[in-house]
């Protein structure tokens, strides 16, 4: 928690540089050798967690803004991000005016204002990622999926919808560079979109259909190995994945 | 064009009733008997047209404001809107602030704020709307997707991104309950698919994707009539229906 002090100068900082009434909040999936993880932080004095987010400056394009929150946090540049939902519920921030009820009037306080929160995802590989919190957090760390903690405010609703519309993305977007080596075999790919969608998948069903998009290329020489039986690499085709990113999937109507 | 009288009152009325650097712009599509068009406005004394819009009230829930601004312009309740883009580029207000730079400066004139704008794409059944200009329009009416007129502001970019959208949907949900009548053809509803893709489709293939979905009753009987072979009746089961609508087609991964 804030001092008054700080509130203050904080609110008065924030009227100066940010549009009011605007926030961001982003859901980053991390990913790597099968792994999937959310990136949270923990602010100071608190159990629960939050995602990472921040407001938009006066003159600043929102996907900006967008991209400068994520680089604070992870140190990445050029990461894949996604708009999918503005949340708008006019008691989000009731949280903040609850905080601080008795440090400073809502008035006074710039975080007690109505918030619409315009929700980004991204995808990343966390291998190398050093987390650092913000100045409201005590610590930034990446989460297994299936170690949540509890999330403040609607950040449970946003963690959701995020989730949610990256499964949907799934059927008519491709998904993977980036977050695979530039070499990978068939079961590597699954594994990702099995970690993405928390069930198993049918090896068959899932080479067919993957293939049938039309992203991969296939190397002429199986891995090299000890194995009985090598399997084939694969690599994106950088320009179908390109087509398929901006038109959606072949197969549509 | 507002005098600077009435400028200096709406701006008054605005920053006492609404959120500030929010807007709201809907595209709304409008269907009958194969046939879509989309709701435009045209503003007094302008040559270019504008999609309908309008602002968020402090204490009003975003999509609230959405149904409002859509039942002011068309008379309807309960419209499918679907939220998909913001569009947050600074210079996208430029128009208003110049068209009033010698009415009266900037930083008195609210409309020259920076927006946000939150899209909004709605379908309808236009048969028997009829559509209503608000304070700043001349008129307020339907037009033809290959008569379109020229837009202002960014309108034809969030036009544009709310027709890729749609079609989008078109291929992980359901489409058509409240634009086609309670029992329909097949090829009354391939139709409406074609108009929304600007494109013919082939009728077995369509046929064959559509029942797939399982959101399709049909009648024993096919539809009475002089035609030498009659046609099958459909209508929508709304129970698949509306588990689609939330889940998206069977067939996803």
């Amino acid at each position: 928690m804030l001092t008054k002090k700080q509130l203050i100068e904080f609110s008065d900082e924030a009227r100066k540089n940010y549009l009011d009434h605007i926030s961001i909040d982003c859901v980053v999936f991390g990913f790597h050798e099968g792994q999937m993880k959310v990136l949270l932080l923990q602010p100071h004095d608190e159990k629960k967690w939050l995602l990472p987010g921040g407001f938009v400056m006066k003159r600043e394009p929102i996907e900006q803004a967008a991209n400068r929150i994520l680089k604070e946090r992870t140190g990445l540049d050029k990461i894949f991000l996604q708009q999918f939902y503005v949340f708008g519920d006019p008691d989000r921030a009731k949280f903040h005016s609850d905080l601080y009820k008795d440090t400073l009037p809502d008035h006074e306080n710039w975080f007690s204002n109505r918030f619409l929160s315009i929700g980004y995802y991204a995808l990343v590989d966390f291998f190398g990622v050093v987390p650092q919190p913000d100045q409201f957090s005590e610590t930034c760390t990446w989460r297994d999926l299936d170690d949540m903690p509890e999330l403040l405010l609607d950040h449970e609703q946003i963690f959701k919808t995020a989730l949610d519309a990256l499964r949907l993305q799934l059927n008519h977007q491709p998904i993977g560079y980036n977050l695979m080596p530039r070499e990978f075999t068939m079961p590597e790919l699954q594994k990702l979109y099995e970690a993405i969608l928390g069930k198993k998948l049918d090896r068959r069903n899932f080479q067919r259909r993957i293939l049938g998009f039309g992203i991969l290329n296939r190397a002429e020489q199986p891995r090299k190995g000890g194995a009985h039986k090598a399997p084939y690499l694969y690599s994106f085709d950088l320009e179908n994945y390109q087509n398929a990113l901006t038109e959606g999937f072949r197969g549509g109507w």
